[in-house]
């Protein structure tokens, strides 16, 4: 939750930007496959459902989308893109101590699995349903925002502030876990997403032997 | 890892079954449901395509299940009744320290998301295709599970061995990072099985604060 505060670092206007999610910016297409893909998969979503879902013609959805595929590819680029630019912003605002920058990446990771729960939900489960030729560009975003955690693990072991004998293992388990949320959390539950930011963080460096 | 021993507990010749996985025990049915279902999702296979899968005509596999949510709703009830048979069986044998049953039970969760990924996979993506009558069942079932590890958590923290401040949501982050182990482990990976039980038992006594 730290922002790095007395370090030195850029102050700008979109300062915590990362951590604010209003409705979905996706564009309408997207946002009707979404729904649609969440409701009955990709391979139980027609062109047809999307479209009428996104109260357009069939020709019109493809004009903007020429297949089903290009909607989906649509959407989990957006979706990985938008979770690392939080991320990237997150960590740069945090300053320099590692475990000031493994509370907002977590953070991170957190809110985005609360706040986007559906988009991480279909980037999840419809990696086996990408196209050869896009697949492993979505993978190397994957593996990117599990890279930005493990550099900070690996960062806070080496000064002396995360005692883990295991910090490649301990990342995974701390991203896994944030990426788990998803499929727990929901809106307007018992504790509200600040209470259980702030109990999951206290988890995350607990698992990886935060001294303080 | 420790099964409780020197402590008093009726061995029998199933000591340590829970630990062992073999091939799947499903019926030929249910088999081919699952490989269709995690190929294509439930919404996106067809009883056809089932059938071809199981060398059987459709109305060879009707016969023994009378439609396809039939066919889900027997492949995640075996699915769940195994990892709880399971886990039971784990915590029964681990003795009355609520140490070794945590290490029991994560260790038990671990195994089943490592050996059973497929059928963890469907349990946890096509909640949304089950009928209104039996997800209630799925649900309570998964409850029952959660519920165990809570116990052993409440039970730890109450016996001064865990340190951990929010017990409940750690035992949750610990079953879902043990379940999320589906969504990365693959067999002859760098590291073993056990040894990445190893690692991942320690995190997972890190999360609630274990103190040895």
């Amino acid at each position: 939750m730290s922002s790095g505060a007395g370090e030195t670092e850029v102050r700008t206007d979109s300062l915590g930007e990362w951590r604010d999610y209003g409705e979905s910016e996706l564009p309408v297409p997207l946002a009707a496959a979404l729904a649609a893909f969440t409701e009955h998969g990709y391979h139980g979503t027609s062109v047809r459902e999307i479209a009428a879902r996104a109260n357009l013609s069939v020709p019109g959805l493809y004009h903007h989308y020429p297949s089903k595929q290009s909607l989906l590819q649509g959407l989990l680029e957006r979706t990985m893109t938008d979770l690392l630019r939080r991320s990237e912003m997150a960590v740069a605002e945090a300053g320099d101590k590692p475990v000031d920058q493994f509370d907002a990446v977590v953070e991170s990771l957190l809110r985005f699995h609360m706040y986007r729960r559906e988009q991480a939900f279909v980037g999840s489960t419809e990696i086996r349903s990408l196209d050869d030729d896009y697949r492993p560009t979505y993978i190397a975003h994957r593996d990117r925002q599990q890279h930005m955690v493990d550099e900070i693990v690996f960062a806070g072991v080496e000064a002396g502030d995360f005692a883990t004998r295991y910090p490649k293992d301990a990342s995974r388990a701390v991203t896994t876990m944030c990426v788990g949320v998803s499929t727990w959390f929901k809106l307007g539950g018992e504790l509200g997403a600040d209470e259980l930011i702030h109990r999951n963080l206290q988890i995350a460096r607990d698992a990886v032997g935060y001294r303080s």
